[in-house]
């Protein structure tokens, strides 16, 4: 695979349609759907799979895994180690979302366990979960963020080098840091923060992007770029959050590389 | 908070919007998404989680908290008794949705667990639930109901005094009594029977509202009332099942107050 | 019941929207909203419920049982085996939908655990599944089929044969057989592939038509029509995966027996 950054979000998006990559998902019940759908329409091919009897067999058909902690259980928290530590094992990317990190103890803790026993290549949250996810104090309203999002940045960067990782910090716009080099995306429509799932989804598309690039920093901002357009696309024509849900898979489905390129806001800040 | 049937349906939707209270979901598979979409589109955050390791802490940080039985199995019930307990001894409200109590033994006999150990709000149901809710036998077709609107109303008012909470009986007309006064609301349309998940929307919405008003009673007939506005402009400009769902939440969040305060129709007949 | 073959496709469907069936569905957390979605707009009436203390209780109410693999875990398939030995004991039809069979040895061990421990009326897959539900080494990519369409028929056959059974082998073109009569039914659209959940919505649809016919071949088939149909009109009218799956909910309710008749294209080859 060539280097991402050097071909640009378009070629990225082709390589997924073209390829087809099979990410799986161990994700929550809210958004099983809109992710399948969202993952679908983007080129890729899901599979939803949370059994420990099973994970780790799906996990190594996969061109790339989802661990995604939004409605998690004691069970399931164990799949997505057996996934996780299958997927690390074989060089198979992971995206971890820390859904409600900072909010119970219960997701903090398990984020910090997942980050401790698997070799997670890109995690994405929003800044307070970012924060929680970086062991700092962080108070987490429900799923929602409260953090600064300066603090995030900083949380971000020193947890993307203490664990060799892509972090991203997703919001008005996305940060997206491997430690060393830095991407903002300047993509996206504020009626995103009105429907459920679309962070959710984001780490889902990063997912797919990720299994294309061997640049995985600038995969996931390809990914939240991609989405970005797709949801400022989709949010021109519709008036409200049901419709915008509609007209997103749409758009996700028929945005071409062309478009995306032209449209895309990918800046390398260091 | 004032009282809330001083002030009116509109003065509730615009704290709601306001304040944007965080309600706590252990609910069921079918519906998570379009619960989180719904209560997001009228102004609250949504959090689910169901896991006995944390509800209890969640349902610490929430504004209020919903019990849906509509597909409950042993883990999730504790975890609806923790909870509900945890929300009980803090004062914040609980809504529950004994979904298809009536069908099934265990159905039925999970909701009169829960309203043993639990200081339950609001029971909101069909005529089938709440003549099952309140011990008498019914006979309920899967979730659907299949009771005498007459002899369910006798049976909210007995739950109601006994249990002293405020009883929801839903259908082309909605009851709603505390056990001392009661409200009738009529708005709704017929299609929204051609759809899953309304049921536990509603309910969802209570906990919204009910978040926001210290009258338990009329802040459940304002929801409804709300809700039913929401559908009958919805159904209006719609033609089937899947467009009306779709523009059922770009109505849920764009019903202005004035507009709501016009439409809605709760009377109080007792 | 008169025999289907006879009254043809039209006259299930009337027979559905008239006694309304209903539908008991342990299936996956994808797919559950829009199966309860689909399942109301053909007219049935959906339940959902997967707890062991329930499940028995639950078939015994219901019309037909949907068993459905797609997100399978131990006490899910304690439960699916616990239901269909109690609707098989009482002649309530089973359909079962082995979602990735053929992906890991868990899915296809339990498929053959159900097929060998409940009487299952009809097995809906794609040709991946089928042939791995025939016991026949195949190589199912996630949950999408990789198998080729002639052999899946022959295992079809196979499979009929030994178990007496219905299989239904759906793509471009779907193959019904009960091993000694035989259907292809050439509806559909392609967009059909292009979202999830399709295989397990026409899976509780023939759900919903053998309830309502004594011949499950003619049934499955005329439910596989329906549903093509539907398809074909819905994407007529739509662009993208996301308004195409709001436009089939609305052309399943209100697809008349006449225009079915008129579109539907099943063919008796054998």
């Amino acid at each position: 695979m060539p280097n991402a950054e050097n071909d640009g979000v378009a070629h990225i998006l082709a390589r997924v349609r073209q390829s087809r990559p099979l990410v799986h998902n161990i994700t929550n019940h809210v958004v099983m759907n809109l992710t399948a759908n969202a993952l679908l329409a983007c080129g890729a091919s899901p599979v939803m799979s949370h059994a420990r009897e099973e994970v780790g067999a799906m996990a190594s058909l996969a061109s790339s895994l989802v661990i995604n902690i939004g409605t998690l259980e004691p069970d399931w928290v164990e799949a997505m180690i057996i996934a996780g530590r299958t997927a690390g094992a074989r060089g198979i990317p992971v995206v971890l979302d820390p859904v409600g990190a900072g909010a119970t103890s219960y997701r903090t803790e398990t984020t910090h366990r997942i980050l401790g026993e698997c070799r997670v290549t890109v995690l994405r949250g929003n800044a307070s979960e970012v924060k929680a996810s970086a062991g700092e104090i962080s108070v987490t309203r429900g799923v929602d963020s409260s953090a600064a999002v300066a603090d995030a940045r900083e949380a971000a960067l020193a947890l993307s080098r203490s664990k060799n990782l892509v972090t991203a910090v997703t919001g008005p716009e996305d940060f997206v840091t491997d430690g060393e080099r830095t991407f903002i995306v300047r993509n996206g429509h504020p009626v995103m923060g009105t429907v459920t799932g679309m962070g959710c989804t984001a780490t889902a598309l990063i997912a797919a992007f990720v299994a294309e690039t061997s640049d995985a920093a600038y995969g996931t901002a390809a990914a939240l770029s991609f989405f970005g357009v797709a949801g400022e696309k989709a949010a021109a024509r519709t008036t409200g959050p049901g419709s915008f849900l509609v007209a997103l898979l749409d758009t996700i489905a028929s945005l071409e590389p062309e478009e995306l390129e032209q449209m895309s806001r990918v800046e390398r800040v260091a």
